[in-house]
């Protein structure tokens, strides 16, 4: 099912870019005056391969796991606490409840991965493919089948969407001790030096940051055999939650839809994709550069630039619901705006 | 009435700030974890000086002037492009109408010193002061009447907001040419070397530039007499609808009010307002960061952080208006995550 999705997505084509900045041209302000907005509406288009693309319906899909190497020490946090916050989303407490509301968009959580087995709970998706990952300081954190039955999972929540009307949607996570997972991806598949690329999380000390580097190195290294494929670095040094998305990616991109990449979590699994394919990249749009150190190094070797960059640090998927927002805004301003033509103003420079 | 207003301009009390701290710290999140966002909204508690602000009525002011300058080329547009585009204000074409539209923002159009004698057309506010400023290279742009006439303008728009029960405003502009004086206004009032903060406004070429930096050198020069106090600046090398603005910011924090600064010409309003009462900072919110050159140094040698930046140089408050949403988000997170307490989450590091 990924594999399908994954040999569909093609690069927008740059006719459609170009078609976008003639019109951009046309509107009534300064050429390129609006900056990376006008970049943002173009991708849309070429997306969607339609002249005046219809806002569109938007989603958020909150991926929760859970991760063995918790019981290494890298989280200043309980595992429970996922199961915790996890129930805080679904009675619409939590910070991408809120964002999601402003942003009109709709919030949907799966338990893809988490170590609690929670009761029947409304608007709790169940897909659980384990209680949790193993340590994967001392092996594979995932099989290969489950790692391809959570992508799968996510190919699934983008085709169920796409059902459903929606064109844009929102990659978020939640799973306690997940930047550790996310900072070993990044260290092999960028590549990139271990302490490059690991950072605080949700607030680690200088102690407990030197522990997760060490961890993160031991867990590189009794996986060495697996650092191949994208595929075998997700399953060894991954997460549940991880490879959702990674598939919420791959099934978004391969129906043209918008996928809108939160922070650090997000975008090592959206990372996973790009090497599996990279065309992906054309479908994505990065909403924000994370307080978490690695992400600037992210973005610095792959040539990116994210929308925001606020210092956020939360993940739930609460930096895309924010970009969303910024894309939205510049899509109404794609449509909306009157032409030199109708105003009967002679472009200038 | 704007040195009324001054005066009564004090800085945000540091234990309202750290009150909204505390309700940060106890919100279902890791600590600080929402970064920018929980420093702006602790500074809407502190301005407000309410436990739970309420989401603000927003309004955006868009000051139209024109500028004696621009006979010296220092624009790749003609002045009548100034009227032109406040008719496509008043129609709702514009990229202000639409972002304001997607904002919930109402949009006040003024004509505080265009050239053009429009017609009354619906929605226009006629303050004109001067049609046009004087050109600055070869005197002052404006009397000190005409300054303070205008800045009171600003007041007022303040104060019949306030009245309406608006309590967050934007700042808007537009004028042919306006990006010379705001250059001239930040190299004397930073102070910065005149190079440094002169950029190609809507799209110089290499001579316009340079004509520009000479222009604004010899407007320097011409009335170095008046280089003493910021109103005397202001009046010699600004222009009105700066002026214009310059009272809104102070009119705003006079009355605890949201001010949300927009570009590189609304910057150099608040920066004279800034000089005239320091205390005037805590409550000015900068939007972005232009792409005009002489913005990211003021952002440098202020010591301050703008919301966005995405390259925009478009002006009419549409930065501002981007800006005024990531306040609402932040506000509403403030308001409405739940708390540890409510969870029963312990909270951790």
């Amino acid at each position: 099912m990924w594999k399908h999705d994954l040999k569909r997505i093609q690069p927008v084509s740059s006719e459609w870019l170009t078609a976008a900045h003639e019109r951009w041209d046309r509107l009534t302000k300064p050429r390129k005056s609006l900056g990376m907005l006008e970049e943002i509406a173009a991708r849309v288009v070429a997306i969607r391969e339609e002249k005046l693309p219809a806002i569109p319906r938007k989603e958020v899909f909150v991926f929760a796991g859970d991760h063995g190497v918790v019981s290494e020490g890298i989280s200043p946090y309980p595992q429970e606490v996922t199961g915790l916050m996890v129930r805080n989303f679904l009675q619409g407490g939590a910070g991408i409840n809120v964002l999601a509301r402003c942003a009109g968009a709709e919030v949907t959580i799966i338990d893809i991965g988490m170590k609690d087995d929670l009761p029947d709970i409304n608007g709790l998706i169940r897909r659980n493919v384990r209680r949790g990952t193993r340590n994967m300081a001392e092996g594979p954190a995932m099989t290969l089948k489950e790692t391809e039955t959570a992508m799968n999972t996510g190919v699934g929540m983008a085709e169920a969407a796409f059902a459903r009307g929606v064109l844009m949607v929102a990659t978020g996570e939640m799973g306690i001790g997940n930047t550790t997972p996310s900072a070993a991806l990044l260290s092999a598949l960028l590549p990139a030096a271990i302490e490059d690329v690991t950072g605080r999380g949700t607030g680690l000390d200088d102690a407990g940051l030197r522990r997760k580097t060490a961890v993160i190195a031991r867990a590189l290294e009794v996986n060495s055999q697996a650092m191949g494929d994208p595929l075998s670095i997700l399953s060894a040094v991954g997460g549940l939650e991880i490879a959702g998305i990674c598939g919420l990616c791959i099934g978004g991109a391969a129906r043209r839809m918008m996928v809108v990449v939160d922070g650090f979590i997000s975008t090592a699994a959206a990372l996973v994709a790009m090497r599996l394919n990279p065309a992906i990249k054309d479908y994505l749009f990065f909403s924000h550069q994370s307080s978490e150190k690695g992400h600037q190094v992210f973005f610095e070797k792959e040539g990116i630039r994210p929308i925001l960059n606020l210092d956020l640090r939360l993940g739930e998927g609460t930096g895309a619901v924010l970009g969303m927002q910024i894309i939205e805004n510049a899509l109404r301003l794609y449509r909306e705006m009157a032409t030199f033509e109708e105003m009967g103003i002679t472009p200038g420079a």
